[in-house]
């Protein structure tokens, strides 16, 4: 049986140890909701204010250039291009995720002039299911968007496949799918593979290079800690620079923003798929929130990232045997930076782990759904967690929440 | 003539005056770029202040609800509303000026599927051009978009008119074109209306609702001072909402986007048109731009801008005479909050001045753009200015510009 002195010892020997001071985590707060927001960075602190107090105060409209506002998009793609694998002048921070993804989605099928299925997964995150669907309405042609059940997914890949859109962890069980298997399957009847990394960013290692894939989003706020509603990023190999075209053009995509010209000529690299003026104080704080990044690789963060969730599942087991169903892979390969339990009450649940000051989030229908993000998280707050929930669990205390309003976030 | 005594007493007895404390502005630096970013006032730094260290670092995943993050867009619209005219419910804050256009008037052709014209201004801001062919490319019908001399509306209106999209200011020339009057004529055809308030909002009184305004967009980085990259507004009449569809749909503009359905259901309202999770901190720099909007009407706003836009102009024909053609129009209804100078080296005139610290912009291919906003402009601003121009004249300092490379922004 773990023991809190344990976790103390695990802790003492965290080479990520220190980083967790350079977060705002109130004390007794345990936080495992950096899947849906990440917390503030001392990084975020200092660059919003130069970026307010500084560059928009003193320089006024002059730091579109002296600052490098109008650069910021690709600049801090570059910072974040690592984490995923990709190379310098392959990712872009702009926008929503989901306006990505319409980019992305309304791209590709230009490249595929000659198919007209799009396959996504049934259980994908509802908005990228929307947006696909409407993106396709919009394709100048009939395109079917068929929503798989992703472990079919090579009974439906076909020569009239133009693109393959999945989530690479699901937002619901945690479970993370092969990314280069998948992309290799998908390329060998030649459609396109956009991958959406809202849950894999930042969460588990990721290499687009090596598994070849065409396109990718992911969005800024969650693991990346890049404040709330932060820019999103989007990825575009190289190879199909210049090619994918921008659905969407803007003043700032093109080729000579300030010549004012009245056809539209799009940029070199990855400006092309800019739109609109950056969101630069919101790009402020994603590059400041960037630096603790730069303390680490994706290798030490996926180490403590599994030991955090198997510790999780192991007390979980320990300590309420059968209580719930762990619903997140329990293979390494297969899981991404959180756990899914699976209960009845799982709503009442969650709420009463609030009242405690252990963050975590309810999923429809009847999942708690907790996320590790190993930059700031101690395994004494595992430890603490697991305790609050078999607190939780022996009083009852949920039951006191049955009939509470639900809360639309939390 | 007109003396800079004469401008120090107009000073002293203008009721925006003290106004001007609000912002953080350098001495000596005489700012006539408002319309292109406004600077930083005491509600932005304190608002972003407050969502940063307070919501964000301390209500983290929780200040969705409880510091009213969800509701920001509708909420910051309804703020933002009364200087355009609207009502509450009507206006909505996200995305980008593109993007809101984007969805704008892919919603305005479904509702005319029976015409397939779209009119705009041959001379309006070239991203609405690019936006507009963009999606009228994705209508799902064959859709004309006709870029017309705004001057000859009238020729092209009729019943095959689906939608006329213009700019209310013009970006070059600062004049303004006769809202109620034109879209009195759009209507009479069966056509919708949809106006661009870039150089509108915060500049001039509006009132959407007295001229029966369909939909209106604009950004916040202008006048209304919201910082660089702003979200932008958008206006949707209430008689519209439910009938215009949003072609983006997203998982916050659903009726219960936290039932996570895989069917979308667009929510009541402003909301439907939310795509994407709020950009929270450039909403809250935003929100906090306004505050100082609350203690000025429009018509004192418009009363002073027509005051120092015509002591510049004045200032200018006296002390310049025939060195210049003032291309804004000179009659008060046909003139925005901007004058434009042309002259065969506007650009090095505009660097010149600069270097001086009087910021204007130049816009292709030869014109010296000012802007005036009247929240922290004074009169002898103005007066010093001109005697900046007219020393950059007399000594000929702006040929030293002549081969310098053109910056992209200034």
């Amino acid at each position: 049986m773990t023991t809190r002195q344990d976790c103390s010892v695990l802790d003492d020997g965290d080479e990520l140890g220190a980083l967790r001071q350079a977060f705002t985590l109130e004390d007794g707060m345990l936080y495992l909701d950096g899947n849906s927001l990440g917390p503030v960075s001392e990084g975020v602190l200092r660059r919003v204010r130069e970026t307010i107090e500084g560059e928009w105060a003193h320089g006024l409209i002059r730091s579109w250039n002296s600052a490098g506002w109008m650069a910021a998009p690709t600049a801090v793609g570059n910072r974040l291009a690592p984490l995923i694998g990709a190379q310098p002048g392959e990712v872009l921070v702009a926008d929503t995720l989901t306006f990505i993804l319409a980019k992305l989605i309304g791209g590709a099928l230009e490249l595929r002039p000659d198919r007209d299925v799009v396959l996504t997964d049934a259980a994908n995150f509802h908005s990228d299911l929307y947006i696909v669907e409407a993106m396709a309405a919009r394709a100048g042609r009939p395109i079917i968007v068929k929503r798989i059940n992703r472990l079919t997914l090579h009974e439906e890949l076909n020569d009239n496949v133009a693109l393959v859109m999945l989530t690479h962890v699901d937002f619901r069980t945690g479970e993370m799918l092969d990314l280069s298997g998948i992309t290799r399957d998908v390329h060998e009847v030649g459609a396109l593979m956009l991958w959406d990394f809202a849950h894999s960013a930042g969460a588990v290692p990721l290499d687009v290079t090596e598994a070849n894939v065409d396109f990718a989003a992911g969005c800024g706020y969650k693991y990346l800690n890049g404040g709330p509603g932060a820019p999103a990023f989007m990825y575009v190999r190289s190879s199909w620079q210049g090619l994918l075209q921008n659905p969407f053009p803007g003043w700032l995509g093109h080729a000579r923003p300030f010549d004012f010209e009245s056809a539209y000529v799009a940029a070199e690299g990855m400006q092309a798929y800019v739109t609109s003026s950056p969101p630069v104080l919101a790009l402020a704080a994603l590059d400041g929130a960037l630096d603790v990044w730069d303390r680490v690789t994706m290798q030490q963060v996926r180490r403590k990232s599994l030991a955090l969730t198997d510790l999780f599942i192991s007390l979980v087991e320990e300590l309420l045997p059968g209580v719930f169903e762990v619903v997140t892979p329990r293979e390494h390969e297969r899981r991404g930076s959180q756990v899914s339990l699976r209960h009845e009450f799982s709503y009442e649940i969650v709420q009463a782990l609030i009242e405690r000051g252990v963050i975590g989030d309810f999923r429809e229908p009847d999942m708690c759904r907790f996320g590790f993000a190993p930059l700031y998280l101690r395994f004494i707050d595992i430890y603490d967690s697991v305790q609050h929930l078999v607190s939780v669990m022996e009083s009852e205390s949920y039951r006191d929440q049955r009939f509470a309003v639900r809360n639309p976030v939390t």
